[in-house]
């Protein structure tokens, strides 16, 4: 799997990834280590195109099947120019939301089914799953009132109602319970300091 | 699975599909049939974006997964928004190239492995296979031979060399073997005449 280390951040509306990535990249490079900060689709061509197709309000629905493939492909892409380069450099990777995120937001919360969404997800990625993935575990009323602070572009995904963002929360507590081994759950209503910490050492723990 | 009739058409090039097509349809709707001629991506907007990503010949690779999900993607959502209807309808469906041309050449001939491509497109169609699907078989040479005549616009597929062609002749006998009881194997060295007649006589035969 490469000499380097990979590591997903997941987690519903204003759990604050977004914010904490940069900052343990910071450290970790002050630390001496080399980083990549991505999210898909990363900057890679295809996968920004196919990203478009996915996000775009036209009139013509995609189908709920058609977007766990065009995330899917998307991904793949992804994975195959920057994480496993980067993996294969000897980089800590630490990539904004990853295969869980389909699991949970198209395999649980859209109804497609979590089984049927890992195959194609596994098919997608084969081996290259990550060495650690932490999701940033947020009350919906608290993370929403975060993103309502913020003047965000809106997407389809977060359109979505308050009971889609309930099913995200229980899909992540099931991941998370299943693939206990590299699943950490942050307490993401603290403190941004205090979340940045707890992932650092978390990270700093598993480099040594 | 609706009341119609999904038929679908496979072959390497040069194997006629696109001549044949259309003389069916126009017999069978001579005889009060309706039906449709469609092909992926059929004209379906985001299954037409999908298809152009597909096929562009810019710098950037896509990857044999990604090119696996792609075509999975446009193949999903040609099937909800023109198949379906279409066979709701009570339509008789005649579409060039289905699941199997997945099944062989990113499975099979680009050594994906068609067990794992299989997967992929099972989710994509759900239970909808064809209820027939002719192989119009051409050995490679007469194939190759009909397609230098024609003046065609060359796309990623047709650069292969003929050791692909060989591989998806290889591919197609080991589907029809395996699914015997939809796949109906056509000569299709022989004349069109003769092809259109034994297409159009296994067909009325289905319909009784």
């Amino acid at each position: 799997m490469g000499s380097g280390t990979f590591i997903t951040f997941e987690g519903g509306e204003g759990s604050g990834k977004t914010t904490v990535i940069p900052r343990i990249a910071a450290r970790l490079e002050a630390d001496g280590f080399e980083t990549l900060v991505t999210r898909e689709p990363g900057g890679v061509p295809s996968a920004e195109k196919i990203r478009t197709l996915l996000l775009s309000d036209e009139e013509e629905e995609l189908d709920h099947y058609t977007e766990v493939l065009l995330f899917a492909a998307a991904r793949r892409q992804h994975l195959v120019e920057k994480i496993i380069p980067a993996l294969a450099g000897g980089k800590i990777v630490l990539c904004d939301r990853y295969l869980d995120s389909s699991l949970v937001y198209q395999g649980y919360a859209s109804g497609v089914g979590i089984e049927q969404v890992r195959e194609i997800n596994l098919f997608a990625v084969q081996n290259w799953l990550p060495d650690r993935t932490f999701f940033l575990d947020i009350p919906i009323d608290v993370g929403l009132a975060r993103i309502a602070k913020n003047a965000r572009e809106e997407n389809r995904l977060d359109q979505k109602g308050r009971a889609f963002h309930e099913q995200v929360r229980h899909g992540y507590h099931f991941l998370a319970e299943e693939a206990a081994e590299r699943f950490r759950m942050i307490n993401a209503a603290a403190s941004s300091a205090h979340v940045e910490e707890e992932i650092y050492a978390s990270i700093r723990e598993m480099l040594y």
